[in-house]
């Protein structure tokens, strides 16, 4: 029996997290919950599961539905209600799958608590990955992978020598966008950026694919949680997502992850690791799959890419801002307040007027966030 | 420091293995060499290696050749020089690249003396698997597979709990005629089979992959190797080789080794594992690739295929059948005595004739194998 901290529920990568603890009855406890401000979805949560713990992030949705949640679970609220269900007493493992840069300390301190992590949320090892490895290490605490990519590396580097591997080679779908120039990816809308090809994810993860922005982060978080350099991390477009990823060893052998895309495989393996369990979902079938095509990205059209790599080369505080620029672009694009290729533009230039702050602790990270978001405003 | 045992050193695998052992100085040390009648190049091999003891298979070249090999090594020959070979005392691994069923006695008696076994001689297990796997588990020795399918295999199972996989997927060229229907195949030449469109390997092997009978082999001996059944092996045509093989888990995921063709890689991974070295080869480039193919093999046609899959449900003395048939019949085909189709056709003849042997012993399957050369004629 397994106990799970599960930040971010009632989002698509939790909810898929509880997909998976209902589909193995015995195997899991679940010990806290929490949401943004899906009371709704949180309560019904709340009723299946049964935790001890539930935060609603949102203060004034907190006090207003406190009692809906009496004889359930306790209801705690804000960043100090977060941190509460993350280092809850007796949980084994930390599920973080909250959207963006929030989740960041909530995980630093189930790390600092000894936990080990199911990491979903990108935003964590790509502004503070210099905190949270060595911690982890200090700590003796697993950050296993919760998305298809990293934990196709991770899968692929199974029984292997880490000192063994020569590259990564991270897959990418292209996004709906792929084979655009330029100019025609002026003209994109949301409703456009919002149909992926291959993978049914939340809102925001979904633009950042379409950017491939999703990528740029993922070759970061790729960097922190492997020990790999940013150069030994290849991007190879390959748009029937049926590779999740690959690692080239230094004898040239290559193994790589395949699947259906389906979370929950990824999710479930981050929760068995290192066993692997029975999963009630589709297979690859290769007769009927026909072909894989690979192909190289288009770093000019496609800036979030290149402005990641960069991003990631200079450090330090440079991935925050790559990263918080985005964060705050994309939810104005979201409400329709910017053109789809603003949010690179923006990016770009807030990267250009950053001043790097080399190593960074959590509040100076925060502040930055902050400040990034004040200035594009 | 390895010691190795080399039986078979002049063909494709064993020249290929004293290019890994030249490549990788200090780490080896060479004890035996053995060569069917090739006595120059064996000769060559021996003044660079310097073994203790070779072996010439052919008895009479071996008086006639014994002298040039003074003051090198000492001159064994026949099926006791080629035991001699792989038991020889202090050898820690024995490479097994001998090609046809010559090779089961020699690396039984190895396993029997506790060494460790880089297997490339498919007769092996395919004819006396139940007799080498319960032998190897008791006298606690590793069978290490050298061929590029099984090797990916054993790659993709690292680290992994073999009570978790839920099929091998063994890839497949499809050899020079794929696509062809049983007339066209008649009218091939053994010109026309000599051409495989991506591995360079041995004449016989060549020709039992235009035959598909390669790939029935290798279900047999994936089979015996990694303990799964035949109904849970499936075979996928890939033209371009990239995938080597695959295994799928319980949890829908997929692990495969993919690389160029170049035998150097499984024969080192056998070699140094569970570790990993540089190899000088060429590197998959994904960029230049472009795609994979996948298609269902043609059952049909090449019914090398089928009555592989038969003779391996049927068990016993049958796959012995299989493999004596073949070999005696590729050997008419490479002499130019009978047309392509025939193999196949002397296979399904044999077989149909065949009253099982279950549980054959040695002598019984040398036995049989003698039978069904005289059948042929």
């Amino acid at each position: 029996m397994k106990r799970l901290a599960i930040l971010g529920s009632t989002g698509s990568i939790g909810t898929q997290t509880l997909e998976v603890v209902r589909a193995n009855e015995g195997d899991f406890e679940v010990l806290s919950l929490t949401a943004n401000n899906n009371v709704e979805l949180l309560l019904e949560q709340a009723k299946e599961f049964r935790p001890e713990l539930v935060c609603i992030f949102d203060k004034k949705l907190a006090k207003e539905n406190e009692h809906r949640f009496r004889g359930i679970s306790k209801v705690v609220s804000g960043i100090e209600g977060l941190i509460e269900c993350a280092v809850i007493d007796n949980a084994d493992m930390v599920v973080g799958a909250v959207v963006g840069m929030i989740g960041v300390r909530p995980i630093i301190e189930a790390v600092n608590a000894g936990k080990d992590i199911a990491l979903a949320n990108k935003e964590t090892l790509v502004t503070a990955g210099h905190i949270i490895m060595p911690l982890a290490k200090k700590k003796n605490v697993r950050i296993l992978p919760v998305d298809s990519e990293h934990s196709a590396i991770f899968q692929s580097l199974n029984g292997e020598n880490r000192k063994q591997i020569d590259k990564l080679i991270l897959t990418a779908s292209g996004g709906p966008f792929r084979g655009m120039n330029k100019e025609e990816l002026k003209k994109v809308t949301l409703e456009d950026a919002l149909k992926h090809p291959n993978w049914s994810m939340g809102k925001k993860i979904t633009i950042d694919s379409a950017t491939m922005v999703n990528k740029g982060l993922e070759i970061m978080e790729a960097s922190w949680l492997f020990d790999v350099d940013i150069d030994d991390i290849q991007v190879v477009i390959q748009p029937q997502s049926v590779i999740h990823s690959m690692v080239e060893f230094i004898d040239g052998a290559v193994i790589a992850q395949l699947g259906t895309p389906d979370m929950r495989l990824p999710i479930q393996y981050a929760l068995y690791y290192p066993d692997r369990v029975w999963l009630n979902g589709e297979r690859l079938n290769f007769y009927e799959l026909g072909h894989i095509d690979f192909t190289k990205p288009d770093y000019n059209t496609f800036e979030g890419l290149s402005l990641a790599i960069q991003a990631a080369k200079i450090g330090g505080s440079m991935p925050t801002v790559y990263n918080a620029a985005n964060e705050y672009a994309v939810a104005k694009f979201i409400a329709g307040q910017i053109g789809f290729t603003d949010i690179t533009a923006i990016i770009r230039n807030m990267m250009e007027n950053h001043n790097v702050v080399s190593d960074p602790d959590v509040d100076t990270i925060i502040e930055i966030e902050q400040e990034i978001y004040k200035q594009i405003g």
